[in-house]
């Protein structure tokens, strides 16, 4: 039995409260069990130096844990003058994700970035933060879209991520911290809503694993990024159609 | 009028939450109008290097706004690698107000860390900061007293904040961020329970101000911070007692 | 009786040497008792970002020490990468001040940056580098004026700062760092020449500080402030006359 | 036809020299196609903090290409004074992928930094890396065997690493750079000698990717690593067969 | 008798490999004994700030150590976040050696950058690197004068460069580390194909040294730099033409 | 005829006040012509880790310019977050030449830091620098000569430094800032009174330079330095005896 008594298969519950900050175009607060996350959408009508001149907009994503997200308090990375690797890594992650699902030429030359900011971490922030910045963004566009009546709807598709992995020999999906600190092998996966993969990145943390162990893994992964995309589409409403037909700007 | 048709001496609604972080040993979620700061309190089993040896404890304070608090989104002091003068500067103020009602001797080798997260920031940042750190650090406190045995509570008073000004000539109690942005004259107060001042700064933004001015102003802000600590009696319950009689340990 | 035979309300002898330097447009070398700091203001044709396209000018301060400056070695914020909170609150002071009494529109585009760096400190270094500043200020203006024809003066008032503070439960003007070190209550004051307050930064460092002791302090640092700003005239002189009647340009 | 006239399932060429810098523990020069990496292993008779009194070692990694690595000269990390995003996740995936096969208690209490530094890049800079500095590691690591009369040796098996991907909807073995810009799927994966999975990261750059599309870029990846196992076996010599017996230190 | 048998005249054998790297547009592996350096010139056709807007050009140089170039391993500088001051030091002498002998006006407004990178170091880093950046400098230069058919050659002279030192009373030529570390006397000399000094460097490192020993030292660079010339022009074949004729574009 | 007047082997007055500073332990406020700087020595029971138990102690030096020493303003280093090449480089000079004439071992376990800060620059800070810092130096080791009755004098001899450089092809002792930027040969000698050379650095900014004109410069250099050294003994009176004597501790 897991912790919790949750089956092998079986998620956390995961609830979504848009528009939690009253400045940010598009923004959401997600709770993934114990593990929560501010992510803000901000559009910006410029681009950064190496997308100028080209007609297309861009995004990109930042991630930061408050100090006291953890067991114990980690230092400020203000404070130290530099970000981690870890933190510059699941930035990079979440930017390149959200980016698979947007049609950049639609968007124009404007730029979004999500700040995704965990205020308590209990396994999993990474997936989580693409999850609910994935919200984020749709809002966020959604407006933009509206504001400038934009032809094509600029995001392609949905977008979750879970993490998978085997604890004890046990493939788990959605591993809270507790588990995750005893996984060997540990696997981030993020998924459109189409199925497809977008990122898949697994680690043997203390063994190597096989071939059949990544397919269980994937297969648990699957089932769960798409329960998640139903609440997405659930708390997108009228903004998840037009995510599905493509269509922008007119009528929500 | 006041917008939000609120009277000159008329405090922003004030919400607090305590325990609002799992893994803190204490915490506040506290909200004054549309300003909402996540207070978290945290105690280690040492004390920095320029305190060693004397059996005393220390406690200090760090503030940081999320990118998006704001209307309009502030790059990341991680991400530039140092903070801001006026990150300094706030929680500089924060950590001093807060050791002025904290018996460090009574405290044992120890130290508090208050982190103050802005969520959202609608004006009255620093000062919300202190009220609220104030509660975090009390729980936190008591948790410890409880744990040790402590003989005295080490908490000696109460400790609140408000930001007073002068917009369009009228002297205001508790600015907004639209009024703070028009404000001629600013003013934070920090004051104790018995009604003594621990903090005081008063600027001239845009034109000097006179004695009488600066009277008026003071006695707005003691009627605030007078309500505020009311409330920070409510929420602290059998706290708040302990820190009026100054006994600490035993019977919660 | 206090250290050196001073009286409670009695100054530190304090001396001007203007033209210190000779590449500054304005340069002053002050020397309030022991405590000695070198004020140097530099005019430069253009403003910063924020301030472009306003015909606005922009006044700004920075302060440092010396490594030696004080009774035990600091080390060098170069060395170490980064201005400490001190220095940055203290910097972000002395321009607040120093604008306070600019007509930045009489200025045109262009900033005036003023350089406080600590020869020898025995207390009371940000209080003496505001009233050094302003001469420096003072003198880099009234160039500027006269090479520009400005119509107006773009100074105001004069502006001048000390220290106050409650030792040994006895109301002192100007500190030295010894009683600096012993202060219970230890207060800023900056004021203009026509007697109002410009800053007003009060620490309850050890207790917090009675409405009354506030009064007292107030009443001691508005003599001490009075007499300083003889002293800017004396040494002025000319250019006091302008800023007293906002005539520029002309005749010196 | 591929570039270079390669079949789809075809590597490139790679060269190792051993023994490359006369001060390291452990070095090899590898050369894959045009991308040439040097990889030193460095053993220090310490541990990090976090790994003090466990009576294990450490094995970490760092990565950084010369300026002139690639097409156009890229600025210093160290005139940046910081590393890159990607030059973080880099080398923290190369440590983890070394310490995947590193029995950390036989080590004892000794770290080994093996430093990947890119010469000259042509895709597959971090694959490379993680075969050179598995050959780099077993030399240092054999060397300090021998030495300590380690009892068990502490590499328990082969690693290398190969990139894969999909371009122009073929499915292509070990990418150069110009095939590397232009994938729409990028997939790197570090495999035993064993044939498990160490690491698995694939992107979706351009579009995401089928279930399907992953197993055939899996087979390619497996028989690609296979092959530079072999090469691995070859240039280890007598080591190799110490990594197999899990015998260290006698007879080399 | 001198380690590895030279006698105090004679010279480390020296090896230039030139087009080492295929992307930069001049580069040279030279290789001084067991000290070996990478040399890559990169073309830009820009300018630094303060070079804008006059015609000319500017060349410039960084010089850096691979963290196991040395006995021990040193900290990769782009993770201590700042370049040493040795490093700078070193790397400002080669940049300012090399202009000495470049007709910047012929050059145009574009910028040459130097990168000294060292695989392996044993003494005389800093001479090595400029002997062999002038290599690599003048490759690429000779190919930006053929294809922009500059009238003038942008390089006047020959450049190279030789460290000499009193070890144990001796006068010896082109010390290896060991005999570095034990010279009482230290000298870096620079000069030109003429003869002639570009930069002198002498430090009394143990004691200081008198004049007769200048004379005996320099007497020692001046012959080994013309030998160190002679190779320069045998591998700029003819390259080295060009820069004695001063003629430039044309036919190669 | 040159500026100011002066002959070609004239040097600029030059006036030394020491104690200028009421804390450090040795100082002195040195001008040489225009040219300003405040050299502060500073004791410490403590030598740098590398240092640690070899029974002996260490000198090292920190060099700065105000922002406004200058003719326009600079950045302050602090702001900038790093110090300059230029600073590092005479930083390591000014160490390297004090070091020369101190004998660590009759130091005992103590380092001495001596700052130079520049208030002023017309030319030459850097061997003003040397020149003051060595008196400032020589004055605190007296004082810790007397304070723990060392048996030997750690100064070994006198140390000054001066600049010669060609301008318009006339060989100049002691350039100021406008000959120094026109000097075509720019070279600074570091001298001990026993007239040895401690350091010699020749660079040929605008072209390289003949034995010859070394040999003229170095005698220029020798004069103006000899000259130096008879300043340095007057103002160090009975000081300076013990450095010719060699005795220390007992009696001034």
């Amino acid at each position: 039995m897991r912790i919790n008594g949750r089956e092998a298969n079986e998620r956390r519950s995961m609830k979504m409260t848009v528009d939690y900050n009253k400045y940010a175009e598009g923004s959401v607060y997600i709770e993934v069990g114990d593990t929560k996350v501010l992510c803000t959408a901000t559009v910006e009508e410029k681009v950064p130096m190496f997308m100028k001149g080209q007609g297309k907009g861009w995004v990109t994503a930042e991630y930061a844990m408050l100090p006291r997200a953890t067991h114990s308090r980690n230092q400020r990375e203000s404070a130290k003058g530099k970000q981690s690797g870890r933190t510059m890594e699941i930035q990079r992650l979440i930017g390149r994700a959200l980016r698979s699902v947007v049609d950049l030429s639609a968007l124009g030359e404007r730029s979004i970035t999500v700040d995704c900011d965990v205020l308590q971490a209990d396994g999993g922030t990474r997936t989580t933060s693409i999850t609910g910045a994935f919200v984020a963004l749709a809002i966020a566009v959604n407006k933009l879209a509206v504001k400038h009546s934009l032809p094509v709807f600029p995001i392609t598709d949905f977008l979750a991520a879970v993490s998978v992995g085997v604890v004890a020999d046990r493939q788990l999906l959605d591993l809270n911290y507790e588990e995750d600190s005893k996984a060997k092998v540990d696997m981030n996966v993020v998924m459109t809503g189409q199925g497809q993969f977008v990122e898949l990145q697994g680690t043997g943390e203390e063994r190597p694993f096989t071939r059949q162990e990544l397919d269980g893994l994937l297969e648990l992964a699957e089932q769960g990024i798409y329960e998640m995309i139903e609440q997405q589409r659930e708390v997108l409403g009228p903004i998840a159609l037009k995510i599905t037909e493509g269509k922008a700007g007119a009528n929500v």
